[in-house]
């Protein structure tokens, strides 16, 4: 008899009569032979209500507070996901994270899950009821209410797939699955039957918003399969493992793309040891994560330094640069907010030299210039002016065969 | 230092300007120099709204589930003053009933505090924290939310003040006292400083709704001072504690009435052993509740038998009541739902004769034709026409000086 873990988003149980149909859903999976444990995340716009709630008693709430606060949503979604299964003859029992011992950290909304006991929940499954839990919170080892910032159900659902060793997490949403591309860029996009861990944290990362990345890494270190799949219609979904060596595998999975980024660059830098640690550095400091970095070879004893950082902090990253650039004795810091980043992921391009050249070949002839090019093992990114964004991901998509079923070598 | 609880019920805490302004009373008691408990109910509508959802998610919501579903109520409100509170440099912090270990039976719903375990409470207490406590929620033995249903924040904060042996229970709401009589049917009708446990469960039984019943006997039971205060205006409220031999004592304390009962007879009953009991149990196997009860001295060995029921059970009773007599052989069965019962409440009246003709000849003097009367160790209650209310209470006020501060003997 497998076991399955089953999560549903705020969309998913939004209304009382979306409540019912998880209902259904959830009793057809046990009717079907299976153990089901439900983790279900508060009603869309619950979050958000409390939320102004805490904003008009208190101009800084406390974050203890705000988690004894936040986690009554989800509690409100078990019980009545509970009611619903019990009111159709499926015998259903209610957890809040405290309830079965979801042991975080005490880092109050953003804790990080340390362990889980799940005697609790195996004695129901064992007497034939489904279980439904709360996801995003948890309690700390004083006792404390805590949760694990937004989308944190998801990562409730793997853990305690990975705990109580289930066969499958499947993460119900408002996307039928995993696509090649937005959809809305590109309407070929195909959905995906299968993706790799890595190849979905490429994806999660560049901005594919279907799973909490957290949630893929988590999945990935314990090895629970996970699919997502749409809870408003039926279909297979896409399905989340580990590369499997039977497997005919397709060069490339997907093209993601991030709007959010922009581009700084600094000019005639001396090149000496330890300059790109103190440029750095001082952006660091300030709370700007960074994402490309790129050094040319020097020349004339100076070299050229680029990277990107979130649009929003683009300004603020301009101004540290310009003072640290006068420090340094560079010549000049330009900076650039109207770009985009485009890459190619696929596990399939670690045993394939030439992806690169296709890539940048077939950017070259729709006259699209690259401005910067980064890469990992399953990953080549490049930024490029953003009103390129739509025919890069269209090229690049029709380039590498992606809207069919499955892409040539 | 005292130990102060004090209690806000859903209408004091019905908004977030509300919640803030309870922040502010409660911080004074602390700046007085007390150490505080606040125990909270749900705000206002919110047991309602999440009683809809239940509703429409189940024909027949499983009372487990229901408890999980209501406990939120009170979860969301002591989130949101431990935030206004510490909002406004007030230290505090929350706690669930589970949280605290309000340890109740399993009966959902309608549970039962078995012990606290106030060693937490005691803590923060210790290191200057006001703690704010969910109340009308427990948890039982095995871990599950349970709820002492609806009033029970009152229980829980008699309750906590009792285990934690607190100097006075502070029950806040939307009247400023109890009253000698209710101020809508006699405008003279005065605040009492203070009254007797004893009175205020007659007063409370006969329909002055400022305290749950159950938690004035456990506040009696357990010694423990209440005070019952308004939270919109400042003012001593009124004391409610054991009787105080010192103390000069009004003999009468209060007028109680109950619009909602309606009286029953049957004529010409066998006056023999067991004819009482047959026809009380044909009543109390259909789960009506009986008030009053009273049997006139046999004539010709035959008897005449009257009580009284709520008004919403009365045709009920009726039609149990025509089918007992007939077994019986009884010459004739009566009701009538147009009645109303209005009582004498006073500790003063065990130590005086009296006061009985003085009520009767009162209501004479008024032509109210008094058609039962029953009486406890101190209660005095008749069943008049209903047309009378207002006149029986306010000619008994009159007559008892209910209105001077201190009646006269």
């Amino acid at each position: 008899m497998a076991l399955i873990v089953q999560k549903y988003g705020g969309t998913s149980v939004g209304s009382p009569e979306r409540i019912q149909n998880v209902a259904w859903r959830v009793k057809r999976c046990r009717d079907e032979g299976n153990r089901v444990i439900v983790v279900v995340s508060a009603m869309s716009g619950e979050t958000d209500r409390l939320l102004g709630l805490a904003s008009a008693v208190a101009s800084n709430a406390v974050p203890r507070e705000v988690d004894v606060l936040l986690s009554t949503g989800e509690q409100v979604t078990i019980a009545l996901l509970a009611m619903a299964l019990n009111d159709i003859d499926c015998p259903a029992v209610s957890y809040t994270g405290s309830q079965v011992h979801i042991r975080t950290d005490s880092a109050h909304n953003k804790a990080r899950i340390q362990e889980i006991d799940g005697d609790r929940v195996l004695g129901d499954l064992e007497e034939g009821r489904v279980v439904v839990v709360a996801g995003f919170q948890g309690v700390d080892e004083f006792g404390n209410i805590t949760t694990l910032g937004r989308g944190g159900s998801d990562t409730t659902a793997v853990a305690l797939a990975a705990a109580l060793k289930g066969d499958e997490c499947q993460i119900y949403t408002d996307v039928d699955g995993v696509y090649t591309t937005d959809p809305r860029v590109e309407p070929k996009a195909r959905r995906l039957d299968r993706i790799t861990f890595e190849e979905m944290l490429e994806m999660a990362s560049l901005g594919s918003k279907v799973l909490q990345i957290r949630s893929v890494e988590f999945a990935g270190k314990f090895n629970v399969p996970l699919r997502v799949l749409s809870s408003f219609e039926d279909g297979p979904g896409t399905l989340i493992t580990y590369e499997d060596a039977q497997m005919e595998q397709a060069l490339i999975s997907g093209i993601a793309f991030n709007r959010n980024e922009a581009k700084l660059t600094v000019t005639g830098v001396p090149d000496q040891p330890g300059v790109a640690a103190r440029i750095l550095t001082a952006i660091s400091d300030a709370n700007i994560e960074v994402d490309m970095i790129v050094q040319n070879v020097a020349q004339d004893a100076t070299t050229d330094f680029t990277f990107t950082v979130n649009r929003g902090d683009f300004k603020k990253a301009l101004a540290i640069l310009e003072s640290t650039a006068s420090a340094l004795g560079a010549r000049q810091v330009k900076g650039d907010d109207k770009i985009v980043k485009v890459s190619l992921v696929g596990v399939g391009m670690r045993s394939h030299a030439g992806i690169a050249s296709d890539m940048f070949s077939a950017l070259a002839a729709e006259n699209i210039n690259i401005q910067m090019i980064g890469t990992s093992e399953i990953k080549i990114s490049v930024v490029v002016d953003e009103k390129y964004l739509e025919l890069a991901v269209r090229t690049l998509h029709s380039k590498f065969g992606l809207a069919d079923e499955v892409n040539a070598e």
